[in-house]
């Protein structure tokens, strides 16, 4: 940190701040401008985030310098964290293959979650996401088909071998929804829930962890590090928009936040373009942005009749609309380097972009 | 809800829309405008929550109608709840009286617990916060001293009458803090950590629920309704400021917040300066708005000796501080009709206001 | 300015640094980190402000220390500026007096002009306010009355004596309106129109200066610098409510404003709570925590029938609730040691004080 | 617009609002639901804007229905605008080319723009920017060269055959900056300076309108209508990001406003991602991300030096990362259908593209 004194800070007025420095057991370094003198404090800098330094007399600012994250940061691994998701080799995360999980928002049964699943795996998709606990803003509204859903899921896997993410809400679930899901998902809503973040820390299951609605990148790392810091190594990242004045939109897809992730941490960064958009024709141009400007993976909604979904129905895509995403997503991602698994007997990428590019 | 079609809706899909609408369950009034047609629905509105009418063709806009909030509106009770703290008679939040709760933010030791006990109650303070579970953006931060803070807590109490109020972050220790603490507090991270809500709402604990982040006024007072609807009646509201792009406090006080919330719901609305400015000197300021405005009590920190605090150093009052403060708290809340309790031999507040205009 | 480099920074990548910060005058100086290298720059920092240091190799932040406003500050003044307005003595903003300025919204016509404010000024309004030239977000609404509304306030002032406030939009009529009006208005959406602040700066009438709807303070102290630098001297700032993701007020007032900008400048700080609340019902309590927070002034919109307002006529006062908010905020100016001037015959503070009391 | 009458409104009450509504010249339809009634309102709803509904005793709320831009909005003209930017045919905006305009921040001299303008073309810039006038945030900052750069723009023009973009930030400047550039350009902190906006409506240039820092969508397609209304209909629009609580980019860019602006308005968007990114290394994934959502065009920031740049140097691209970005843009642009235009000898895109892919 680096403390600048008020103009005209007197001797003893810098003195007492750099004995309440060296107190905590930091050195200073001393420099004398014109105006104001800078103190910069040399050490483990954890010791002064409890300096309380804007109290002293004569301070007029303290400057961090540095990042509070350690175990999420680019200087602690510098090569990109591989996520395997699943118990079956192949579905990885963070490498040179862009995965799509897609799927329901909530579990609703077993016929349409075997639907959605065949559908998305048929498109492309890498992973199936759905909603066994709902997060909800109404206590009155669908809270999930809870256990239930989880046992579907893991019935669905089977049958597509597709690995299964879905959230957990609630530190005292997060050991039966591990025994269930390959992937643990953290929601916007818990981002800062750190009990939860700790148990989840301590189990040994993928996470997937989502942006808080108004939390800052540095916020998200820091969401993180207290995963990270109790030994879960597999950590990734979903941008799925912030909280701002625009109401075009559910949220403001931080398309900016895909760069500064991948620059300042070694995770995985995927985006969440259904949340982000809240209606489905905003979807698509939201996965190919997502897609641009970096993005590891997609975390798409997907229902069979959006129409009649129990929540998140506007937002959510048709198995045709989907399918589409899909096409387009896979020419997109070429042309940024990456890949996107084709269905079996599919048209190739290049036939592909012709034809989309005739369709526009 | 009222649904408006897109110009030009031809009238099969004009059915088409009254169809889903009625098949969940409602009724319609179908109004044809010059360019639209207005579909008034009419019955159980939670069925159309999961209507999804936004993808049905023909559909430009769903707006809403009335609030999505019953137990926390004031057409459910037109009377202001009257929230007792503390086994003691006395001490009421909603009622004429302003109740003002003081104390450390983190509980750092017995000595320095008394000793702030002591003193904010001498100045007038009605309850006492100190936080024994500490909610840190950073894993490697001071995470509070848990069981030991509650039990210091509790016998602070027993010594000075005064009700303790302390944050519960987890579910599974709602039943442990209710053993000690009089108010169950929820902090701002934690205002949509439904499980975390449901099972203080099953406790018969006041609780005190600040607004989060960046929640609407709405989204708190469902947040409220999550405690409600589980039968705890006890609850308090507390503005602590939002999450905005101005960097110059540490939140932005919504200060409309209270009379908004005072119109919309019969809860106690609190106010925190502290965590709103962020910095010692504005707290006053805010404070003396907060009171101004109609808030029903305040939440501030107060610490022995701010410099050496373990947390929220730079935003706690000294005792003297805290003391000037409730001097001109007790003037302000006399010019809108408010009561803030005089310490036993302490000058009148006309005296005092005397004085207070003198001095400016 | 300081500069802090990546870790690992070598030798020469340090010494490049150094060179390019001496190339542009100023002095360095350098002290190594157990990690990084600090290198504080001593001189006059705005040379550095086109130095792009974040584009030098090695270089990870650039901190800013001081203040970038300089006539605006404390440092430059550290008294309060007092704007007198209107030719007669006595009205003075920024002293002991609060100074309160009505009036509706648009100038419509004669009579509900000058019977607009004689009611403000028989309820204690000091000045008029009054919108010849309107901005309008659509180019369809009404733009005001132009230069026939100049003539009209200026004779209502000739009639009641009140001084006149009015907007300026464009810089090329300055010299209309300063031709007619005591004081110019800047409004929100002009904050940072250069040329108009620019041309302001050149007259000798006194501004009153709204934050833009999302400037910081900052920002809005720079705009104020804008017209001090042209050696106009006689400057007021107004907050008027920010933008934020809340809706269920117009704009969000950042109270705490008041405080801050009371230490940052020595100009007068006004608020004008109608814009901030939207709504009728909002402005009293609003204004009332503007006074406790400390303001020196207060605009509020009034109109003798709002449900016939050309605009604005959600937020404006009818001439009774006019009344009552300025009964009540003479006493809550009084708690904070201001006055507001009694019309002649009216009842003393403290017996208001009594009344307001017993009514609340 | 629609009323929604509180519960238990009385048939007098009703009758009175209703009253209210015709009287300014609308039809009503009145639908008694079970708890409030709902009053449509028929006819010319520019009248109610001024009716001031919510003042009205027994109104809960006011519904908007449609969109308030006319001549912006898609039902005005369903098929684009083609923009033709310059005297020679050929550089049209809204087409399947997709238009890059590049150049300096601030013009700062003569050699520093050919030198530019040669080396945007060479990269395949179809139009070149540089400010004569710049909006500075501190009246003591570069403000531009003024005439002289308009000079030199024009001079430039003439030898590279680029067409000029250049803002113009005073009404009184809008002929001459007219005279010399082929697009005007409005920025953010204009955009709702409506005085600048009419006077370029009477020009007959076309207009490049940029996204206020906190302007809603609406907001922007309505400061469109201001230059549309005044016969002027040769307007772009631009998101440039927007302000939010997130710090680590200059701004939020609103990735989402491309496929909204697609689906609400005929006119092209273009995107600024320099200005939203504030570092230059962000700027080719946001580029990415625009022309993958949809973009129409792009305006980027280039200096021969940023490192010595007067203005914006932290965000502008070297000409070598700026060709790098264009080389990138042409492949992820055939991949959504559109084509950048390659400068002579230039290999063809799927070569590129090929290259591209195996760099990754």
């Amino acid at each position: 940190m680096i403390i600048v004194t008020s103009i005209g800070a007197t001797d003893s007025v810098i003195a007492h701040i750099v004995e309440h420095v060296e107190r905590v057991g930091l050195r200073v370094n001393v420099s004398r401008g014109e105006q104001r003198t800078i103190i910069g404090c040399i050490g483990d800098h954890d010791k002064l985030i409890a300096a309380n330094l804007m109290r002293l007399e004569g301070v007029e600012q303290v400057l961090k310098i540095g990042k509070p994250y350690k175990l999420a940061s680019r200087a602690f691994a510098s090569s990109p964290t591989h996520v395997s998701i699943g118990d079956a080799a192949g579905t990885v995360v963070g490498a040179r293959e862009l995965i799509v999980i897609a799927g329901p928002c909530s579990v609703e049964g077993r016929d349409m979650l075997h639907e959605t699943a065949r559908a998305v795996k048929q498109s492309g998709a890498r992973a199936l996401r759905g909603g066994a606990f709902k997060p909800r803003s109404s206590p009155y509204a669908f809270q999930g088909m809870g256990r239930e859903a989880l046992e579907l899921l893991a019935e669905v896997r089977s049958e597509t071998g597709l690995p299964v993410v879905t959230e957990v809400l609630d530190p005292r679930q997060v050991e039966l929804v591990a025994d269930f899901a390959d992937v643990l998902q953290v929601g916007a809503r818990n981002m800062q829930n750190f009990a939860l973040l700790s148990e989840i820390g301590r189990s040994r299951k993928p996470v997937l962890l989502k942006r808080g609605l108004s939390a800052t990148i540095t916020e998200l790392l820091m969401a993180a590090e207290y995963v990270l810091a109790e030994g879960n190594t597999q950590v990734m990242l979903c941008e799925r928009g912030i909280r701002t004045y625009e109401t075009s939109t559910r949220n403001t897809l931080d398309i900016a936040a895909i760069p500064v992730l991948k620059r300042e941490t070694h995770l995985p960064v995927l985006v969440d373009p259904s949340h982000a958009a809240g209606q489905a024709s905003l979807v698509a141009p939201l996965a190919m942005a997502a897609i641009a400007a970096g993005a590891d993976g997609l975390l798409v909604e997907v229902h069979p009749d959006p129409t009649c979904a129990q929540s998140d129905g506007d937002q959510s895509l048709t198995f045709a609309a989907f399918d589409d995403m899909m096409r387009q997503a896979r020419v997109v991602a070429g042309a940024v380097g990456r890949t996107i698994v084709a269905p079996s007997g599919a048209a190739t990428p290049s036939a592909i972009a012709a034809t989309a590019t005739a369709e526009v």
